[in-house]
């Protein structure tokens, strides 16, 4: 393996960790918790890991334990920090006694099922510390949700001996960790399960999980290259730069970037649904504003766009469903309209209120949402480049206000979709902290007998030596949602809260933003300079933190 | 103006200056030159700025020269590195008398013909210093070709006492500056003008021109980001990542990628031209390297993809000069043909080769190339998402491979194109450094008389101390090429060298990297860390210095 300069330098980095875990470790238990809803059907799905207390992780006495061996599993999306979760669960087992080994489940949750694994030792471990992607064992997404992979599971943690198993993943997967924990429980199988919170979309938090590992770096990926974009901008002031971000199912990303790059315009996809914005009205809203830098000889900028954001505007769902229901129900009377005459058609079919919004859909984007269907014949809502699909409207738009004379300027747009840039980039100090604590406090938990619990560090806008490592039931976080038709218990996904403190920031600086040009660059991610430049966690956090 | 605090870190390097410079210094003369070809057009074209001397800089004498005002001008796209220039072209005037001024002519050439300028004091040169972007004076593509235009930059020159001008711009723009500087030393206008090497794409160097600025800073973060995808192919092993890079007349950029990241495939563009590769053969060669890690179960990889590709096939010249005189010829009768029906017609009316390839290409890129025309009735090559074509292209022949019995496996794919990303960025230390002694080398060639020079910095995979700084005639680059049907005089273009030690390091390695997962994670530049990590030339210019 050829390595750079900086991988090698990176190496040598030795994480922080909270100072109640740099010795020997007591879990202090807290008062007993409640699920966030639905505590009666919760508690009767979850019967032995409900209601289970909070942990805290104190100085204590040190303390002699049998050796063990722990298995571990890199679940859905990469984030950046995940090999640091690893190494810091390995220096964990290893201080805790020297003959615990660590196994490594390959290409995520199927490899416990099919029983593919391998053993981490410290050489391997050492190759990996500090830097990105999940690259050390790979990882999937295949979902451990039946007691057929349970059982299959179970066959090779009773083979390797392993007694606690840690699932690295978002919210989903953490559900299923606890679903796995309960189950093992109920069946005394001597397996304990503990979750880390991983995600870069960073909707995977709540009181006591200040931040899912990897938003942080991913967020200052994309800034970097956003800043270097509004930079080419500023400079060449010919061009408005249509930028999606990814993250379906909440917008974090693109509010955390705008908190640090000042664009013209970015989207929010919860305050569209909140407000109940048609597509037209979020057309509008940047059409206005690329009218009235215009007005003042500015005719460039920049626009981020979350890449949900189609998903989140109400009248675009309610097509959406009718196209969903209608051409399931017409497959073949559709099939055999001319490609010519299908828009037509199906303007024609829909209600009056969908047939307006389709019609004044780009055709490109009109076709895809009648042609391309997943395996389920759905629309592939995730397929449609929003960020086109806007510049495209708001360059109709900004043609009719010419005709009408309220608008004089020119309108050129670039596109550009970041997200596989991110994922994987090298942690920031920030993560790398955060992710050997996360790792290391997962360590603690399974020693002290622990199951069903996320592994929690707090307080990580203060010094890493002051942040609180402890541990919170899973079941803590659920409540039950519809999935597929069928109500279950899931993990609450954290949307962005309209009236939370990162977002009322940009609220109230958004229309400045927007007219002036205040860009800021925040420049790449650096690992050996200034603290201030160095060491800063992301803007939502210091916001949501700041008393 | 809100700063990150990265850019208030950054603002306080001192960029690092050849030893020469440090002091007072003194101008050699070295021996005549000739032009690289056409010696006798090219000297009849410049009789005043034909054949001078090579300069060297030296330690020197101080010597008291009276007050000057100076003028700059940023030309073209924006490339890393561009402020600091002008920050060494500030400081080395202000060295030289302290009561000597610079001014900045506003967006490009443009800004000399208008009148549009402002005087740039260290107020203002302080806030740009280390910075990426051209923003302090903005740039522009005007081009400065014209007596009328000479003469009405001429009017503002000497209204505002302007001695020396200098232009900061890639091969066209030095070209243009060095006819300025030629017209304007035959009138004995006392104005010399001095050119910089500007351009990402890596185009303009030379025997005396080791690099042009900014090469270094974008193609860090094109690998940055690069290096990052990589890292998540192989994290998650079910993409195939087509990625496209800028610049379309040479392939520096992918090729110094490539070095960077050691991806399974890149393509060259003049290896393409030399070997006469067809788009298919291109197709083939990428395709058979997919199914080849298919059959060691690896459904992953990346694709490097030089922006210019399609224009380098010959077989694809060919068919788009066909396209372009054809249209041009039946515009009337083809606006007549239905839609669905243009690409039949189309066929049915090219020569029997252009016919097959055009018969071969994806759908969307055939109607492109037959509807989507430039001012001048041309197609508009560079509006093809190369990327996209040549992996929906390997997908039909994998397809294809299938039903044979010759591919087993998976093919999906992702795809990328970096340009914006990186023409922006804060210059890398060796870019700050570099442009800022180009800056400071323009000012002492202003102080030593000279005109139609190109400032000149070499020697640069050595220490800074250790650099050498002089002058180059631009005479001295020059050949006689045809543009728009006429022979002009122009900077001879810097293609990637087959012969190269660059392009043969790739070379004897692409086919270990194609099968074998080789891949290199430069990661984010870095300011601050060790000079192992900060103060690396490109892979590029290190072989072609490596003695």
């Amino acid at each position: 393996m050829t390595k750079s300069a900086l991988q090698i330098a990176r190496a040598a980095y030795q994480p922080k960790l909270p100072k109640a875990l740099k010795g020997s470790v007591k879990a202090v238990e807290g008062a007993a918790t409640q699920s966030v809803a639905d505590q009666e059907a919760i508690q009767k799905l979850f019967p032995n890991t409900y209601g289970m207390p909070l942990i805290k992780f104190e100085e204590g006495e040190a303390i002699q334990l049998p050796a063990m061996n722990v298995g571990v599993i890199l679940s859905g999306g990469q984030a950046p920090g995940g090999h640091n979760v690893i190494s810091g669960l390995f220096d964990g087992i290893k201080t805790l006694n020297k003959d615990n080994k660590l196994y490594g489940f390959i290409l995520g949750p199927g490899g416990l099922v099919d029983h593919n694994y391998m053993e981490l030792t410290a050489d391997i471990i050492d190759e990996y510390r500090n830097t990105g992607g999940f690259d050390i064992i790979g990882s999937g997404r295949t979902k451990l949700e039946t007691p057929e992979q349970f059982e299959k599971g179970l066959e090779i943690i009773n083979k390797l001996g392993i007694k606690a198993l840690v699932i690295i993943g978002g919210d989903d997967s953490n559900t299923n960790a606890c679903v796995l924990a309960e189950y093992y429980a109920a069946k005394n199988a001597g397996v304990q399960v503990i979750g880390c919170p991983k995600t870069i979309d960073g909707d995977l938090k709540n009181e006591m999980i200040e931040t899912s590992f990897g938003f942080d770096t991913a967020c200052k990926v994309y800034s970097e290259v956003i800043g270097n974009i509004q930079r080419d901008c500023n400079s060449a002031r010919k061009y408005w730069h249509f930028i999606k971000l990814m993250g379906r199912s909440a917008s974090h990303i693109a509010l955390e970037c705008a908190l640090q790059v000042q664009p013209n315009v970015c989207i929010i996809s919860e305050e569209v649904e909140a407000k109940d914005m048609s597509l037209d009205d979020v057309v509008t809203y940047i059409a206005k504003i690329v009218a009235d830098r215009a007005a003042q000889g500015n005719n460039f900028g920049t626009v981020l766009i979350p890449e949900g954001l189609v998903e989140f505007i109400p009248a675009m769902k309610r097509l959406i469903a009718e196209l969903n229901d209608f051409l399931a129900a017409n497959a073949v009377e559709f099939a055999n309209i001319k490609r010519s005459r299908q828009r037509e058609y199906i303007i024609s079919k829909l209600s009056k209120e969908n047939a307006e919004i389709y019609a004044s859909l780009p055709e490109g984007v009109a076709r895809q949402l009648s042609l391309d269907r997943d395996p389920h014949g759905n629309v592939q809502v995730s397929l449609i480049e929003t960020e086109k699909l806007l510049s495209e409207m708001v360059g109709t738009k900004l043609a009719q206000w010419k005709e009408e004379g309220k608008y004089v300027g020119k309108f050129a747009a670039q596109h550009h979709f970041f997200g596989y840039e991110g994922r994987c980039a090298a942690p920031s100090n920030y993560d790398a902290d955060y992710c050997y604590s996360l790792g290391y406090t997962a360590s603690m938990l399974i020693a002290n007998g622990k199951t069903g619990y996320m592994s929690s560090v707090r307080n990580t806008t203060a010094p890493a030596a002051e942040w609180i490592a402890g541990g919170v039931p899973i079941t803590m976080m659920m409540n039950m949602e519809r999935r597929h038709g069928e109500m279950k218990p899931v993990i609450q996904k954290a949307l962005v809260k309209l009236d939370g403190k990162p977002f009322l920031t940009f609220a109230a600086k958004r229309d400045q933003w927007a007219l002036n040009t205040d860009y800021v660059y925040p420049g790449p991610i650096q690992y050996f300079g200034p603290t201030e430049v160095c060491d800063q966690p992301t803007k939502t956090l210091q916001l949501e933190q700041a008393k």
